[in-house]
């Protein structure tokens, strides 16, 4: 089959077959497709689309020429965890220890941050010690042993999904349901788990930015899960403002002990606790969200999932004792507070300029490989819907360098919006069930 | 302007400015953009589409970034003449040398063939000596002294065509109105005559398979024109069958000769008076059609014509004794003739099917740079609506090789069709002025 017929069928709006996706993928990995074949078929499926079997044989090709790993040695019930991204989003570091607290293994490879969204691998290695890059073996030995584990993505997980990743962030081809669809799952279904609870962001802050945007997503990726037979739903949650009140690295981690010890942000908790419900149900742990939410509190109120962060970390190579006492992370040098110009009501801290100030304070990268700094970050001090007083603190910002954080002072000061009407969305907009069900709160 | 800018506001369906136009073909050209940027936004362009506008930028953006040939040192009338190609298809061979008798100067830069369409440049070239690559210098010297030439086009007309042709060949990207028709006036607008006239092909052998498609690829051809200040003209005729009775190299250009000399096909003689007509009443030689006409066949009558093709052939370092006596142009070893297996009607001759035929002797080429072979080839023996007994001849192969003559004659068998009804479209289907109106003959 060669390139260009591959390519002429799907620009004509044909539907490709399972053979044909299949050479497609090996043609990207072997170099019998060249890099400009490649993105013409790219662009050709962000303007004709693919049928969800088109996106499920993609997604399969992606899976099939990469390794999977393999949970089977693990007894018990192993549920993955993913979120589509977003600012503040530290969910994971505190999700996998609490589902692991109630028996459930969630086994997890994270991804680095780029552009204004943060990722769980920097926020991770702002503990001192701690490994990201385990062996699977090692892996499986924390699995084992704590019952989560966060790592990093191992090089021979979904390959293709690199080299198509890569061309697609220089040819306009990332906005695509089946190709964003095909990259998440190829990567979700290689960890092996046997369920998958997704957190699809909708919003200002996130890459969907509308609820039917966001759902079409969850279905598509819901309708992939389906058709490898791993049961995955979907939780959509607004990303309007920033998650919690930490973005940044070390500040989300001192965060996310917070939340593990019962003191932390409502909005976050209430995104942790509708995925952790989803999680726990779908492990069969519970009978019902009643009781899976009552084992999750639990958790928080006994110290369980905290002495299971604590675990992990010490399993990872990490320092300890920034889990016991959050004062010890890095912290940095200058802390500016931003004040409210005006008095007013905050109508919205718009997520994607937030994380923008904190990539301009050295907590992010505009570009893949560029280093974070660890400590840099910004702490939010209101909340939409606050009333505040000229005068009154809005943000922190934390950086290492004053003319950063004028840089990022600027971005941060349109990132609140004082006046006008505060309409608060409810932060978690929809449930999507295996089946591609959507259910309201 | 970023390439990944200009390709995801084509992908959303944008119209593009000039200056992103220009920077695309700019950045093609010093390579600031990759293959695989070009290729997307090549794809991008196929599915969106381009407007009148934007089409006529990307043809300037291409022709001011190579070289346009100045023929204001000439006196009189400069029109060129270009086909959009077929099977047997050699009007320019008869035409410009005809037009040149009428006192009309025909420069003309041809290509080779590639696939089942012949080349000018490759009939040619079966003339013992004949030179295709003059120099520019040269070019203008066999038009002041002869008043038409036939060469290759030189290295520096259009060169981002040649880097866009190359992608577009392996991307599945060749099916474009607006590329195709930027590709074919950013070369013909280089020649720098005054005004064009354009034989769009249309039909089973013809890239545009129907009349609307050839109609909506003249109309855009007429409009480039229009916009570069260059009257162009258009005349869609027929590529059901092959056109005249020799598909090859020296058999076309034995044919070539006898039509100036008043022996020639039908079909060929009525193309190439068609166009012929829009030439001299471009130029302003003729005051109405039927003077033209009657121009055209006095040159014939009285060998002006034929003379002008011996004189260009002597300029450009021809042998013209095969013009005096085309029996000394190169033969074929071994000549084998297809006859008929039944009584019936021929009901169609499949031009591409020919074509096709016609490189299994050696006489096209698959790929660019193969050599060919110039004494090889296909004569047709019968028409479209020829009743034929069993047994009687349908075609001559002329070939060096026995394999390859039978590999030939299969597919030759299979192109020409008896039985069933013979409908023989009319040859001369519209006229395209300048203005974009279509004339019905």
């Amino acid at each position: 089959m060669r390139a260009v017929d591959i390519i002429r069928a799907k620009r004509d709006g044909e539907v490709l077959s399972s053979e044909a996706i299949g050479a497609f993928i090996a043609g990207v990995l072997d170099g019998s497709w060249a890099d400009y074949q490649t993105s013409a078929l790219l662009m050709a499926i962000v303007l004709r689309g693919m049928t969800p079997g088109e996106t499920a044989a993609l997604t399969d090709a992606m899976l099939r020429t990469g390794r999977r790993v393999d949970l089977s040695g693990l007894a018990g019930v192993k549920v993955g965890k993913h979120s589509t991204g977003g600012v503040g989003d530290k969910v994971s570091v505190v999700l996998a220890p609490l589902v692991a607290a109630c028996g459930v293994i969630m086994p997890k490879m994270s991804g680095r941050g780029l552009g204004h969204t943060g990722g769980t691998l920097d926020k991770l290695e702002s503990i001192p010690g701690f490994r990201i890059g385990l062996s699977v073996d090692e892996f499986l030995a924390v699995l084992g042993s704590v019952g989560c584990a966060l790592i990093g993505q191992t090089a021979d997980i979904a390959p293709a999904d690199k080299v198509l990743y890569g061309l697609r962030d220089v040819t306009a081809t990332i906005e695509s349901v089946p190709l964003i669809s095909a990259s998440i799952m190829s990567k979700k279904l290689a960890e092996g788990s046997s369920a998958l609870v997704l957190d699809v962001k909708c919003g200002r802050g996130a890459f969907m930015k509308t609820l039917p945007e966001a759902l079409t997503l969850a279905r598509s990726l819901a309708a992939i899960g389906q058709a490898h037979g791993v049961p995955t739903e979907a939780v959509v949650t607004s990303m309007d403002a920033p998650l919690g009140r930490a973005v940044g690295n070390a500040v989300e981690i001192r965060e996310c002990v917070e939340t593990l010890a019962g003191q932390g942000p409502p909005d976050l908790l209430e995104v942790v606790e509708a995925v952790g419900v989803r999680v726990l149900r779908l492990a069969g742990r519970a009978a019902d969200d009643a009781a899976a939410l009552a084992q999750l509190r639990a958790a928080i109120t006994s110290g369980a999932g905290r002495r299971k962060l604590r675990d992990m970390v010490a399993a990872q190579g990490g320092d300890v004792a920034v889990i016991d006492d959050p004062s010890r992370l890095p912290s940095a040098p200058f802390v500016r507070t931003l004040e409210a110009g005006d008095d007013g009501v905050v109508s919205a801290i718009d997520a994607e300029l937030v994380g923008r100030a904190a990539v301009l304070l050295g907590a992010g990268r505009e570009r893949k490989g560029d280093p974070v700094d660890h400590a840099a970050g910004i702490i939010l001090r209101t909340r939409v819907g606050d009333t505040v007083r000229r005068g009154q603190p809005l943000l922190d910002l934390h950086g290492a360098d004053e003319t950063k954080m004028a840089a990022a002072r600027e971005v941060a000061t349109r990132a609140v919006r004082l006046g006008g009407e505060a309409t608060v969305a409810p932060l978690v907009r929809a449930f999507v069930s295996p089946a591609g069900d959507v259910r309201e709160p």
